[in-house]
């Protein structure tokens, strides 16, 4: 397994709106994740609305989101999420900035 | 385990020296990790020093800091790395801001 860590940032005055969205993520969301690799899959919020993803794959982090990117749901949850990242309204999938594991201890 | 994660800022300047020094951590310091529980411990880097820690652990952050402010060898390990960091030479173990988890899949 690769661990793989992202960043993306919220919309500030949204923080709250989108907590709420990820206390109920759509069963089938979830379905799709699971399916295209996304294991021990978290996102932490920073108060300034910094987003963190970390989570673990058999690959890469670009298969994990190709594999996401032919799910049909994937489609219909980055567009509700789109207003809340900052970007003007790009899907947030398409601007993950991914992170360099530098130091791993298991 | 409670999954944690927090920041840090790394110095821009710095960041190839600071990889260096991730890539060989004193034993000693990986023992002191493991005793008080630090478990899948990873740290990522984001181009612009941006530093992310994650990692697993049966208490909580705090528990887990104070842990290994009662190891030696983490002083020596903090004086080690405090030049890296933004903030004055503040030892950066007094500096990570801790983010919440709105988000899990196993």
């Amino acid at each position: 397994m690769n661990r793989i860590a992202f960043t993306l940032q919220v919309r500030p005055d949204m923080l709250d709106e989108y907590r709420r969205h990820h206390e109920a993520v759509w069963p089938e969301m979830l379905d799709a994740l699971r399916r295209t690799g996304w294991h021990r899959y978290s996102l932490f919020l920073r108060g300034d609305g910094l987003l963190l993803g970390y989570f673990e794959t058999p690959g890469t982090f670009q298969q994990a989101l190709d594999g996401m990117e032919n799910e049909e749901v994937n489609e219909r949850w980055q567009a509700l999420m789109a207003p809340y990242f900052e970007g003007e309204g790009k899907a947030a999938d398409t601007q993950m900035i991914e992170l360099d594991e530098v130091f791993h201890l298991d």
